[in-house]
Parts: C-alpha cells; sequence; structure tokens
C-alpha cells in the first residue's frame, strides 16, 4: 500500500466526467461494464470516516447522483458500489452497472468470469448520455 | 435475481450486534475476517436510490458508525464497503477489516485467495467489544 506516487493524486490519463473542488466523477473505460465510473475524493485520504460527518455525506451525495445517472443511462439490471482502496489506499467509489448475464454476474467483477462477453452499448454513444445526466443532477455551486 | 424467499427479509440465522426500526446490523462469521459486519435495512429495497435522500443519509451513518467501530475493535490496516446485492438484491452494506497478508489482499475478498489463511485474533473475543463500541455509537433514539 505504498502511497509514495499516488495516481490518483497525480493522474495520468483519467477521462473527467464532473468535477469540483472537492471531487471528482471518472470514466471507466471497460466494454464489459458500460457506463462504469469512479468518484474521486480530490485530497489523499484513506478511509471515508477519516473525512468530518459532512464531507463524508457530500460525497455520498456525489456517488448517489452517479448511481441515478448510471440507472438513467444503461438501465442496468443492478448497481454495484465499493470503495475499496486496497491497491490505490485513496478514497474512492466505484459506482458498476451489472447485467444479468456479464461476464461475473451475479458475482463481483473481481472474481473470475464465468461466461464470455456479452455485446454491450458502445461505450462511444454512452459516455455523453452519463456526463450529461450527472451534469444535471450535479450542478457545481462553487 | 430471485426474491420470492429473500433471506434477509426472512433472515434464518443471524447474530445482531445491533438494530432499530430501519436497518440491521449483523455479524459476519469469517474467520479470515474478524470484525466483518453487515448493515441491512429492514424494507425488501434493491439499490440504495431507491430510498429518499434522508434515508439513504440514515443508513449511510449506520454504515460510517460500523466503520469506525470495527476499525477501533480490530485496527485493520484498511476497510472495504461495498453495496452488491446481485445474489440478494435486498439494500445491505458489508463492512469489511482488511489486512495486508490476509488470504485476499490486495484483491477484493471475492477474487480468488492469494495465500493461506493467517492466524487472527479469536472471533469470539472480537465480538463483544464491536457490539460495545456500536452501541456506543449510535444510541437509539427512537
Amino acid at each position: 500500500m505504498s502511497d509514495t506516487v499516488c495516481p490518483l493524486c497525480f493522474p495520468v490519463d483519467e477521462s473527467l466526467l464532473w468535477s469540483d473542488t472537492f471531487c471528482r466523477v471518472i470514466w471507466v473505460d471497460d466494454a464489459n461494464y458500460p457506463g462504469f465510473c469512479r468518484v474521486v475524493l480530490n485530497a489523499h485520504i484513506k478511509e471515508i470516516t477519516d473525512l468530518p460527518p459532512a464531507e463524508r455525506q457530500r460525497l455520498m451525495n456525489v456517488v448517489f447522483a452517479v448511481e441515478m445517472a448510471v440507472r438513467e443511462a444503461v438501465k442496468p439490471d443492478k448497481i454495484n458500489l465499493a470503495s475499496l482502496g486496497n491497491v490505490v489506499p485513496h478514497l474512492h467509489w466505484h459506482v458498476i452497472p451489472r447485467w444479468e448475464d456479464d461476464v461475473n454476474f451475479p458475482d463481483a467483477i473481481w472474481a473470475a468470469p464465468r461466461r464470455a462477453a456479452m455485446q454491450r452499448p458502445l461505450l462511444a454513444d454512452i459516455k455523453p448520455l452519463l456526463q450529461a445526466r450527472i451534469q444535471a443532477l450535479l450542478p457545481i455551486q462553487e
């Protein structure tokens, strides 16, 4: 869990969907999970309970807005939310759309695949739709 | 994702650490992850964004109290939070203490094991400590 060069503090190739001074929403380019997003705190904090309660709530409000946007944009069978950070101990949330025929279902996406990849909607079509929904749900007020 | 007989609506063998009218905290008896808890909404709801915002916040406040209690009780290297619900589509949160030498680290606990189980603190010693911390952090106000 070395954090000498944290890839979330110094991102190289992020595709940003939304951001404010507190956190950002990035696009995860995964053809098996079109609509997969991550919500990343800007500060290098390890656990959500290291934040004061109002900031925990602020971060979760962004996670929930992204969940709503993903549900609207790709209509998954299920949403998975997870904050792990074992590899990169910088607070971030995975917002993952799941389908009953996806490669891992009903297992977590970190489990061994159960089946071959299914045809999914094109990522290029989803990204602008998702970004528009997130921006509508999270107007910048700063 | 059949929910005809939901095991979280009709639990058979739950070990309860805390509960109120809205949700409950249950002990997960896993020798690899001593301190592992689940926070279970009492109502049969699938996604957290199916709840109104005040109830999302109420549930997360319980999750965060449990995270703090687990951190205090077992002093893990990391906390993992996850709400998946692919097998049981009834809203619940996993609060999982992780150690750098645990069977899956740094992978998610749902991945294939990387190493043999390490000696961990005895579950019997941790449970009353954890329960006392959760009860202190979450006084029942109803």
